[in-house]
């Protein structure tokens, strides 16, 4: 475990997958974590790194739904505001949900701009498949957060049509609060289009820390209406852990396994961002390679040594299956695990 | 592109995901080129880096099927030797083909080893649930290997049950193999479980280059009956790129695009073997973070180093669909490509 050093960066934690025992694959990891004044406490590998957060900028994007009224004029529930920051999983909860929450705004499918892919939950796409039924873009990942800024939109006055492309009011309005809540000059972000087409932003990973320490602490460092949208997304986040990814996902059972002390948000291309809201801190990881299992093994890594994961929370996150290497008979073949700091 | 330099490793070729241009995530590839005489005439990283080749090794171990005599005892045909080297996408192709090579030799999906999992090709696996059935071990992308080892284990007289066990005399049988053709002894490799339950050993890179310039080049290499068995596997290899792995697939479309003068063997983590006869080469390949785009990647670079992929060969290759980034909707998003080398 590496301790804090802003001199130079110090050295990625390397997950490794093991077969049998032997290196097979490996990832170099790096992770920052920062308290709301937007200090650095620990860092492994690069933490000026330009990252591109991907889906774990959710929780940021959701900001405008409730500072702008517009969650309480639709009165979006605690579950919709989960799902609007969600990743998830294309299951009956959450697509039915993300369902019913657009037919309550008088909008279609059709004026979701996610596009679809098949649901990320193997089960879900083989029951759709069953049903001679096609992927829709309710089954997307991102459908909540779509929803939601469909919302956002509608109570702003501002074109549905269109409201993922970077030029929309609502995406000008987003990059702002990036830049407010990371550090970050909007101007300094490089910009990209992200799976579900919308505008995906790069920063620092210690920015993207800092905005996660700053949901951690909203009294101490946001304006009154942006603590208090941060205090109900946070809340959402807790309690619905399965809502923001789903079954089997290290995102959900890490939090459940914590008891929503932690709340992770997963985005693709091995990307965490999180916070530790009794600890006031929060925390950003990226794998260089993009892997997934990486991230997630990165991130309970920090998880135990900030000690909300303590020895029987790590122990069960270590042993959770994904962390395995299976043949498709069922034989143990190996496991992922960081080089250091995982059970032997 | 780095030179031969056998006194210190050259860096990795490192194959970077860009988003709109800017890096999101990064592979580190090493990659060998030897020749039958096991010179090393090209290395990118680490050569002597011992990795587990996984499906790479398949060529390997069909070589028992055809010296045993098993392969022409059974009539199998070039597409069934194809398949005994595949991993194979699950299309119907490749299962209609393997259950009637099973059915020939008077066995059934019972007596495959290897497990089941649903068709690599979404679109097979979206068939499959149409038509409410599930996964069976034909749609293992190893079931014709399976298949060719059940062969062999009939012809000789061995007990077909547990022929997946590394105790079972085919599988010592291919450890030798693999000791005889890539110089590593079968001591010194260390063994593992692979996906389909079969043995997995880990070997130097540069083994398995030079284990693939042997079959370029069998007759200066092999004794009589092995440079026949390798000519046969080569030349099945060759004439189905389609069932060695399957459409949309870069071991398919390089082995095409290049009109059968590069035979390629993808391994699962990012491994690549193959060999290109006419210049009496093999290569081995091994994408340090298991990426199998960052492993087709690098192949091919490799392959246009070697001067196999002319101008309109590498620029088709470099534009194939499965190296971009596009959103769900369509937009596109990022490109996979080698920080040198590749087309701008």
């Amino acid at each position: 475990m590496s301790t804090p050093d802003r001199t130079a960066p110090a050295a990625p934690e390397t997950v490794t997958l093991f077969r049998n025992g032997y290196p097979e694959s490996h990832h170099r990891v790096s992770a920052v974590v920062a308290d709301a004044a937007g200090r650095v406490l620990h860092a492994w590998g690069d933490a000026d790194a330009t990252v591109f957060p991907r889906s774990a900028l959710k929780p940021l994007q959701a900001l405008p739904l409730l500072e702008s009224g517009a969650a309480d004029a639709f009165a979006v529930s605690d579950e919709e505001l989960a799902l609007a920051i969600a990743s998830h999983n294309g299951l009956p909860m959450h697509v039915e949900r993300v369902a019913a929450w657009l037919a309550r705004l008088g909008l279609s499918t059709d004026d979701l701009e996610c596009g679809a892919h098949p649901p990320f939950d193997a089960g879900a796409t083989k029951s759709l498949y069953h049903d001679h039924a096609e992927p829709n873009p309710l089954h997307n990942n991102c459908s909540g957060k779509h929803t939601g800024m469909l919302a956002t939109c509608l109570h702003l006055g501002l074109p549905t049509a269109g409201y993922s492309r970077p030029e929309h009011p609502l995406q000008q309005r987003i990059l702002e609060v990036y830049a407010e809540t990371t550090g970050t000059p909007a101007a300094a972000m490089p910009q990209g289009i992200d799976g579900c087409s919308l505008p995906a932003a790069a920063m620092p990973l210690a920015g993207l820390a800092r905005a996660m320490a700053r949901f951690a602490a909203p009294d101490d460092h946001f304006a009154a209406d942006r603590a208090a949208a941060a205090r109900r997304i946070c809340r959402a986040w807790a309690t619905h852990p399965e809502l923001v990814a789903g079954p089997s996902t290290f995102n959900t059972d890490a939090m459940t396994l914590t008891g929503g002390r932690a709340l992770l948000k997963r985005g693709a291309q091995g990307v965490y961002g999180g916070l530790v809201p009794d600890l006031g801190l929060g925390l950003a990881i990226k794998a260089e390679s993009g892997s997934s299992i990486a991230a997630d093994a990165m991130t309970a890594v920090v998880l135990r040594v900030l000690g909300v994961a303590d020895e029987t929370i790590w122990r069960r996150m270590t042993d959770l299956p994904y962390f395995k290497e299976t043949s498709w008979r069922g034989l143990p073949a190996g496991e992922y695990r960081p080089v250091e700091g995982w059970p032997g």
